[in-house]
């Protein structure tokens, strides 16, 4: 499959870069960087720290989208919605990382997916999408005896909490158990609390050093605790993630996916 | 439900009464112990460091099984065959939490099983059966790339390891993967072992202190790790897993039932 | 050496007299119940769940007093410092574990201590005040590169959050790094916090289930991570300290002891 | 102070040159590289992922070392033992992470030790080496009735178990508890083993994914747990010891030390 790489100016696009040069059956078929990018016209192996592709960097979409089978895209909401349009005129696979994309984006999306094959997720790593698949199931099969608590660490430059995966990890809880996460959220413990109110969710926040990024789901019960945890290493499992999704969506029929169609849980 | 409980002498058949009266929807029917055991014609209540229940201990099941919903038993292989064999006779709920049964001992179970509800688990807990299948589940999901390491701690007094419920987990695992554990179980590392044998399902055990029992089940990858544990406070969950078996069991069809169809997973 | 308990009614009195039956180097000489307890006159065995002990239960403090080497106090503070006084009346060994003293209470403790052994502690596991001399050794070896962040876990009923022991890990913290708690500490994360300011020292609680109570403490540096944790799985092992501490200041000239002073850290 | 890598066509001498680099305190005053290595001659900067540093690699280590406050020698034995004599001449910091040295090279060290200073130690990170002075001192705080185990993961890689830090903070363990780990190891534990040993020092390894390096302690007793635990994320933390090292050692009077000298602990 090729795949081409879009937004390759920045440190997720050299990561999609090494991913696609790392995958196995998938060969990377170009790569897009802004107008006015320094990486244009450099190989994209020598933007990635490898040796070189033979890809050069291109300000020209058009022709990138018309050369290939599938296209990762972290960028941002303008951009990812025009590179759907463009997914969806050349009929390939338009893998969508992108966080921050408002309903209207959304609604953008949902259209290009009648002709283009769409993967979207807020998180792209395999783990995460499990751990939600889970932590799901597990909220649907015990009932409030069991008290949901979701912890996360990150490294000290975070600035929001808890971190949009925990909130993934929360609301999954509570579609499990048939509640609504905003009315059983509890993201603070200070003082005099009073007893555990039935049915809550908590989150809890660690911020420290390095951490890419460590997620736990705790189900305590009587005399027995269930943990589910991810711990990730590496940021460029979310790269990884892109290339799995945009493999599976090779051979599937125009639609919008999310990464749990991708890992069939 | 009336709920009964074999085996009222020991440890565990102390456990099972406090269980039954403490548990919502179910009332405590009769009590047995062996022939010659000093629990006779106590009140179970006291036996089990309750107030007085009302419930004599008895040394004739018979009589018991005629008066009773369901029996909870957690004794050897022999007395629990003679007791599958009562509940089929009576046609009521026979929850099996004895462990070492041989394969004739199953069939026996089976036998029985066209007239009574028999529920057997070798770890009756929710939790751990729980665990069991989201190993299974995602064992299923990945792939080689992700490295299944199973680690356990128990108390040091266990004179075996791994853990019966860690060899479930791996079972669990090896299913899951569609591979047998018997090809891939590595249980000892020591020395120089060579690089890790892709596929294989690698066991570790703890011992120490007064661990009621710890297991958890890792998956590694790639720049990830996913790991689903199961932590234990106290033996008193097998005994409430036993419980909760025999309400799920009243209205079934006779058959042999695991944990597994008491959770719905 | 001669043990005597004093709160025997309630059951941090039972857990006090099982925890010397079972303890070596010492025998229990006396249990004191105030006026009016139900207690009065039994057996302390079986108030504890043991077989008989041959020690009744006294309301005479004097008495006991009289005829031990050490008592065990996890009282109430007007009791604590009664028994006080009467420990250095009789120049025995005085082991405190009530909580919520006042400086009034302390400074009472101070007194006696110029003729009693006294040895206080907000929490007398040994575990937790290993933990807290460690976290204050590594919290002194490591600068502000590393994060402290404190997390702990109780069951559902706590009603107050952080709990009086993850604070106490925090000062431990804050004196190893020089630094006032007061000043460092941040209890809640939520919304858009701003990355992390550097020296702060972070809590985090989690509340669920039956969780006796476990501690940690996380220094997170560039690219490691060290912690420190501990796990009770049973009150009885704020018990055995009370009793590890009267064997210990046995031959100790009087003063007031902490329970660092008994594990010599 | 000035600082010069040896073993520069390495991973590990790129590292190292990095470290130096984002260090503050110290400059990069020279690069060594064995003869023939294709390294020779390139700027340090290129070599080690970096913008130009103006520093080119070098085979001489003699102009190197005449020009430079100290060394950084992650190589081999015997490259490391000559190197230790040209710092002795040159009476300045070396920094040995170099590991597999026998009794006999070691003994060079002491000897050039007279002259230089010498900073040595099997795994240079600060993390690791807080922990095994840690380990020791509980161990030495708590008597048999707190079993010893010692866990460990690393990549499915790895060749050897238990890892090398995994056995130093095993022989910490046995240090702080004054008993001999040849005769208190235990390293497998399968099928029926008895009820632990008392006294015994456990070690369990995981092999897995991509993990860098995790360990933990475990100090289980009756009722209660201390788990201390060491997580490294990336391998430039052993990188970062030694600049910490070397800067530490600069007005240190010649001898030779370890990374607990350096710690303060």
């Amino acid at each position: 499959m090729r795949l081409a790489v879009v937004g390759a100016g920045g440190r997720m696009g050299r990561m999609l870069i090494r991913a696609v040069a790392e995958a196995e059956g998938c060969t990377l078929s170009g790569v897009v960087a802004r107008e006015g990018s320094p990486a244009l016209g450099q190989d994209a192996g020598a933007l990635a720290g490898l040796p070189p592709l033979g890809v050069a960097v291109s300000d020209d979409p058009l022709t990138v989208f018309a050369a290939t089978d599938g296209v990762l895209d972290f960028t941002t909401p303008a951009a990812t919605t025009f590179f759907a349009e463009l997914a969806a005129q050349a009929r390939i696979v338009h893998v969508v990382g992108t966080t921050g994309l408002a309903d209207a984006d959304i609604a953008k999306l949902i259209a290009a997916a009648h002709h283009a094959r769409i993967v979207r997720s807020g998180n792209m790593s395999l783990g995460v999408n499990l751990l939600a698949g889970l932590v799901r199931k597990v909220a649907a099969a015990l009932d409030q005896d069991f008290d949901i608590e979701i912890v996360e660490m990150h490294h000290r430059m975070k600035v929001d909490a808890p971190s949009g995966t925990a909130l993934l990890l929360g609301e999954a809880a509570a579609e499990g158990r048939g509640v609504s996460l905003a009315e059983t959220r509890v993201s603070t413990r200070d003082g005099h609390t009073g007893a555990r109110r039935p049915g809550d969710i908590g989150f809890a926040t660690l911020r420290g050093g390095t951490v890419v990024g460590d997620h736990s789901v705790t189900f305590a019960g009587p005399g027995e605790r269930i943990t589910i945890s991810h711990h990730a290493e590496d940021r460029a499992i979310f790269a990884r993630g892109a290339v799995r999704a945009a493999l599976w969506a090779h051979d599937k029929p125009p639609g919008l996916y999310g990464m749990a169609d991708v890992l069939g849980l």
